[in-house]
This record gives structure tokens, sequence and C-alpha cells, in this order.
């Protein structure tokens, strides 16, 4: 990533509206949206902190380890960058040098405590003791929940492409693969159609549909086996995430039904998504409909999420998220079922909210019906 | 993950020797080690929390996420699981619950405050005024430190696979591939051999090499590039992590000479890793081996780290870490040297502490000098 893909104009009103003298960038997805790095280490290094220190006026400052510096200075668009060497400097300290160079010592002060480390918080709190911190993640996510058009595009283009992976894999899927071949064709495939590198990939056949996001087995696919796929790639550090179900060879007439009936929930749910409803209102579409059609909901916090740099964005479609939705959000909207050890069924698509409505981005593989592979 | 891989008697001194009543497992290396379950989740949505309360006297319990319960059910050995309906309970009110029903409501219980968040650690002292929480990382880690033949036998698997699969990669580059073409094909490679998901993907190639972990981009290799490769896959939930050099067609005397120079820095650190050697005396090594042959180790903080369900394990080989290297440990020794924009040099190996001395055990691709493809 070379280049700002996310609103930070939106992100200088929330901060002026705020009443922060300075919020601090900490988590994977924030970190990407202000600086403009993907730095992959965050997500697989916990204690390797990059921090960008965002002043409500003037240039930010980028955090980062000494391993990271030389690529943060070549491709960040920030000009102030202080590395640290990790296991002998603390990122904290240098936190708290450039807030007091700032003239913040005693500052109000943004942060992550839903992403920063119990540890790293205390050794913030002892290192100002005069400054006032206070969370800032929802001003974030308020700031990265409308995508912009070139958001909205990568993300159509990245769901798109990881439907096509999984399309490619379930066309050659037949009696005999194990569970492990099947999932490793998936993430070739995911590969090759552009990601970075797969995300996650829940691809389970018989049984092991009953299970949300177990570890690949060596499973033999049978005539008559459910297919089941939650998966996802990283794009240019944005997610996708797609899900569908299918069955290999005949379907039985109670597969074909449990199917059609989550499959018009699906529908109904992402038919209700248009600007100005509350995302509240799109959980309950979905909770009704599963009473209706007499599939279980028990257990399901959610019917969707928004997605982006992170997978899970706000707002959540869930019963206590009353946000409105508005054009240019993206969710990944997910109706499912699980018998756990028997079977389940998953629907996962793209949906972009525009001015005149829903638009269901992933139709390449069709879900009206149960797919008989 | 079906089987418990890591050695829980070992953890059950650890907590014998302490003081605490109870520990409690947080991150997604101590869950899976103490209950046998992988659970993928953990590292993509960090606020859906699986906690595993370990007491000192009596069975532990396993706290899970509804979505992850049925799962759990099924293939942990822990026989006590309580379910969260996620946004809609919190996994810190269960916890509190479980603790006090143990009579721990003014108990001494250690946690792991590295990587719970700073929210979830508020909420814990709050919902828990009575007790005492301390740290207990360090206890884990050093339960985890040595690992068991089955967590060897994984490991050396793991890396051997992932070397396979990068020297197939390298096989078959050429000039005209892009750099994003080569970090598919990797990918797709690790995942024949065997991994799960790849865990991460840094190819580089010409003056990309100069960055440690950038993103894939469209650059075409050309006769004369370097290809630099640091990469893994997850392997049972356990990381291979290793690495190669090497240069398309013919390589410059230049090139040769600092491969060699590096080479030879790297051999003399591993030959170095003997039972009862000090992680930092091995650190000293490398350190002076690279200032011996005039190449800058400025910025790096450690010549390898311990491998397991974490990437870097304890122990680090970093200059204050004072733990004797004993059999059984795991090691990825890593020497490296770049210069961002221009060119990098980085080689990885796994290494298994024995009793006579280190066990070197990615050997397939040949490292004592530049390999020209």
């Amino acid at each position: 990533m070379t280049e700002i893909l996310g609103n930070l104009d939106e992100l200088n009103r929330e901060v002026a509206a705020s009443d922060f003298d300075a919020i601090v960038a900490m988590s994977p997805e924030n970190v990407p949206y202000t600086s403009g790095v993907l730095l992959w280490t965050q997500r697989t290094i916990r204690d390797r902190l990059a921090l960008v220190v965002w002043p409500r006026d003037g240039d930010p400052t980028f955090i980062v380890a000494t391993n990271e510096e030389g690529y943060v200075r070549e491709k960040s668009w920030i000009g102030d960058i202080r590395g640290y060497v990790q296991h002998r400097e603390s990122p904290i300290d240098v936190l708290a040098d450039v807030l007091r160079e700032r003239g913040l010592g005693a500052g109000r002060v943004g942060i992550e405590p839903s992403y920063l480390s119990a540890d790293f918080h205390a050794e913030l709190l002892s290192a100002m003791p005069e400054a006032q911190f206070a969370p800032c993640e929802s001003l974030f996510e308020r700031a990265r929940m409308v995508k912009t058009p070139a958001e909205v595009e990568l993300l159509t283009r990245a769901a798109v492409a990881t439907e096509r992976a999984l399309m490619s894999t379930y066309s050659t899927a037949q009696p005999g693969d194990t569970e492990r071949s099947l999932v490793n064709r998936l993430g070739a495939h995911i590969l090759q159609a552009g990601a970075d590198l797969p995300a996650f990939l829940y691809l389970t056949v018989g049984p092991n549909t009953g299970h949300a996001h177990p570890d690949p087995t060596d499973y033999v696919a049978r005539e008559g086996d459910l297919l089941k796929t939650d998966c996802g790639g990283y794009f240019a550090g944005y997610y996708s995430d797609i899900g569908r179900t299918a069955v290999l060879g005949r379907a039985t007439p109670e597969q074909r039904s449990v199917y059609s009936r989550l499959a018009e929930v699906h529908r109904e749910t992402i038919e209700s998504m248009r600007p100005g409803v509350p995302a509240s209102h799109v959980f309950d579409v979905a909770a009704r409909g599963y009473e209706r059609v007499n599939i279980p909901f028990k257990g399901l916090a959610f019917a969707g999420h928004g997605v982006g740099l992170y997978i899970h964005e706000a707002p959540m479609l869930s019963a206590d998220e009353h946000t409105e939705l508005r054009p240019n959000m993206v969710f990944s909207v997910e109706t499912r079922v699980r018998w756990p050890g028997r079977e389940g069924y998953h629907i996962e698509d793209v949906v972009v909210i525009r001015e005149d409505g829903p638009e269901w981005v992933t139709t390449f593989m069709p879900t009206s019906e149960l797919m008989v592979i």
C-alpha cells in the first residue's frame, strides 16, 4: 500500500469535533488507515508496536521498530518517522517523548485500549502521569465506516476474486478429495486471484460442516456430503469475507429444504439494507426470518458486519447497534446454521449500500438453491 | 488439533512452584497449549476472547464464544466448557463467575497482560476488586520453552516442508516473473506442503530485498536480481519460519562476497548453540561475527528466536536474555542485512538443540554460497 485509500478528511473532522488534543492509531487497521503503510508484522508479532500520533493541529508522527523503518520511510506519506530498536527501547517511551515535544505532556490524548495490551497501557500511564488518556476507537470507526470510492472498488474486487476462487475450488471437488486438499486448493486459488495472503480458509466437508472455524482434517469427501466454506484473503490490507454451501453429487430433500429456507432469510436480510435503516433493524429482519422458517437462531450474535481493514468493522449488524446504514458502507452478510457433529450451512455475501438500496456484489455463484457439484 | 502436543506436566510444576491459586490462559498460543484446541478466530477476531482457567488444584474450565462452543466440546479434553454469546455477554463476567465458583473471589490469579487488552483488563479488575491479578506469561513461556518430542517432530516437519516449498518456488523463478506471482506460487507451495494456512510470505525481488516485511508488488524480476524470502506457515497451530536468498542468472562479486560473509556469521552463530550456553552468548557470537566480516548490525535486536505456537517464543537470542539453551529447544536463527531501496540478504534456519549440540534441520537448500537460479 503506497496510497491512502480511506477518508482522512473524515478523520480530521472527527478529531476537530472531539475534545482530543491528539489521537494515537495503534491497531493493524488504524495504522495503515492513517499512514498508508501496511505493516504485516502488526498482525503476527504482537509486541512490535507501530503507532501514528495524529494531532488536532499539525503533522502526524509515525513510530515503528527499526526493522520496519526503511520500508516506512520509503512508503509512507508521513514525514516524521521515529524508529526504536525492539527489545532494547520501548515504543511507549518514544510515544511519550513525541507527545511531550508537542506540548501534550498534560494533554488529552485518544488511544485504543481495545487493542493496546494492558502492559503497554500501564507503561503509558506511568510514563505520562499528567496526561489524560481516553478511548478513541469509536472516532476511528466512524471515520472508516463509510468507504471511499477507492475502498469500495478494492473491497468489491477482493470479494469477487474470492468468490471466483471458491467457485473454482468447488467446480473441481469430487468424492475422494480430502478436506485438507480442498483447503489447500482454495488457498492457492485465493492467492492466484490476487490476494496478498489468505486470511482464513474454513472449508469443511460432511459432518465437519457442523463447526464454524475448525482445523482442516483428513476427512475424505463422499457423495452426498455437504461442502461449506467461509473464507477470505488480504487484499492490500483489506479483507474479503464470503461463504457458500454446496453438496457433492446429490442432495436429500431435507438438505434442499434447509438450504432454501436459509437462502430466503439471507435474501430478505440483504433486501432490508437501505440507507437510513438502523443496523439493528437488519438484525431483526434476519432474526424474524430464521424464526419464521424454523431454523435455530440462538447464539448467533449478528447477521453480518462491516468489512474493510478489519474483519468485523462497525457497524455490526447486531441487536444493539442502532447506527443507520449509509451509502458506501460495505458489509459481509452471513446467514448460517450449524448442528455440531452433523451438518451446517453458511451463505455469506458482500453487499455495498447504494443510494437506492443494497448492491449484492458476489453473485457469480448462485445462492438461491443448494448447488449440486 | 485434537491432542495435546506440549508438556502440561511442566505447566503444573510451574503453577505448583508459584504462589498462584489459578492461572488463566488468554493468548492464541496458551489457549491451544492448555486446551488442545486451535481457535483460528483468536488470531483474526480480537474481541472474541477464549480463556482457559487453570487452577492450582482441580480441573480446568474453558470459556469460549458460542460460535466456537460445539467445536470445542467435540475437540477439547477439557470437560467444563462455558459458552458466551458475543456482543451480548462478556467473557470477563463468565471468567469472574468461574473464579468465584472456585472460591477465588479474593484469590491470587495469573493473567496475560501482555496479550489482554487494556479494556478487558480494566473490566476484570472492576468485576473482581478483591482478587489479586499478576502476570503469568513467564510461567507459560518456561513451560513451553523446551519442546516435547511430538512438538520437535511437528516443528521439524513444518520447517522442512516450508523449505521445500521455497526451493520449489526458487527452482522455477525466472526473469519476467513478477514479485506478486512468486509470492502467490510460494503460498500455494506452502499449502501443498501441508500447512493449514500460510502465515507470512515476505518474498522480495531486486531493490525490494532492502525491506524486511513489505507488501508484494508488481516489480518484474530481471537477470542479476536478488530474491530474498522470509516465510512461514501454520502447521496444526505451530509456526514454521525460514529464509533464503538467491540470485537470478548471475551474481556480482560484491553480491557473492556479502552473502558468503553473512553465511559465515550464520554458521558460527548456529555452531555456538549448545546446551548450557546462555541465549545472550549466541547473540554476542552473531554480533561479533557481523562486526568482524564488516556487515552492519545496528538496529538488529536479536539473532533468532524460539519458535512454536508463537512466532517469537522464549528464549529470544538477544543481548539481555540470559536463559541457558537446553536440549529440545527449537529456534529460528536469522542472519540478515538490508540496505533499504537497494538490496538485502536473509538466511534463516530452524535449529533443534540436542544433547551434543545444534541440529541444523533445514539443509535441503544449500546456504554456504549464494545460490544462482
